[in-house]
């Protein structure tokens, strides 16, 4: 999956040391993801139409380098785990060729608050995407 | 180790569905983490007496329930583990008893950006927090 | 009008001087309003039982000192001016005796997506407020 | 002056109806105000070199619109006023030909924490600007 978001590091975004909060890695993998369900065709609020939402469950974010203001952070997402309700994404942050961080974070499709199998036209779509 | 830092959920922190987002448990985490260390004798800067700082390496979030708009988050930290130059402390932030996420992170002491050894008072300190 | 939020200025809200930026003064006033009409018995959401919603229609802030890490963030509010369908709010953020800013926000009310009449009992509530 | 910063406004910027939190144009005049400099021939920190920094000392935003969750916002920059000490830009917020808002901000040149003029070259930049 080729790079689905990026943006410039704002300067509200960064330390007293001029490096990004940690905070904010967060902030751009949810903008990514939001990219990437539209790219796989089910664009924001798309899944109302199954009667689904889905929440994140569990995210870990490993840091190996810090983004810094001047700097245009990059994110890459590749699904890494399909459940029957569950969804794992990995996204990778990156300035230019220099990781940043890489996230990981498992999504639960819900139906009126419960978890919900994903539909098979959902599960083909996010297959392919 | 009591609770260490609270506060009501904000607006503008809040979702389309009067959530919080995932991103601000970190930012609420970052500032517990300094009133930690405050609480445990190294107020804000005070490392620097020993030529340290300290970054984050990794965090891992899980929820179990939302924070939401109108509600008071509160957060409590307990050490995890004290490495040779490394700390793993661990976040539970609550509304009144209901968890809403437990977050581990580990953080490493750096001298001259290379990760260097917590000096032994300082080590005193964090066992004793 | 008596102290109606208050909050330590957080670090991610803190710039590369320390000094917090100047957008969070716009969040601590929103954070006030709430309060504000929560206070004058008009809590968030209670205008849906008259068809009504806000929204802001002009925001001045004036500087004289600025908020920094460490300190905390006082919001005072006082009603200016009471119009037919507007409402103009002053805040003024201090740090212990000292005054950061003077905002003054003038809000309208609006039904259907068009300004409307304050109702009676409303007007009454913030004259009293 | 053409548009100098633009970006998609982001899911975590928009409330629970899905309308921008009116802070956050505040933080989008903040960076379109670097890239603005920038496009002047003052890029971050080249004030330095006069031994200045600058500050907000005043910022009044008039909304006309609002931007939403799905769009992309673009701010233009016009330089209104250029004092002794002070300089005026005016800011206006867009959604492709929809304004949102517009933004006045006087900043002040300061040396050593007073107001201190501007020198001729950086005056001829701006002028320029």
């Amino acid at each position: 999956m080729p790079e689905v978001w990026s943006a410039p590091v704002r300067f509200v975004e960064c330390d007293q040391q001029g490096v990004a909060f940690n905070a904010h890695y967060l902030t751009w993998a949810d903008e990514a993801v939001n990219a990437w369900w539209a790219a796989a065709g089910l664009p924001f609020g798309s899944l109302a139409a199954w009667g689904l939402e889905y929440y994140v469950k569990a995210t870990a974010l490993d840091w190996v380098s810090s983004a810094r203001y001047g700097e245009t952070v990059a994110v890459d997402v590749e699904p890494a785990a399909l459940g029957r309700t569950s969804l794992t994404l990995v996204f990778t942050v990156r300035v230019a060729d220099r990781v940043c961080c890489t996230i990981r974070t498992t999504y639960v499709a819900t139906a009126d608050g419960r978890p919900s199998p994903w539909p098979d036209e959902v599960r083909a779509l996010i297959s392919a995407g």
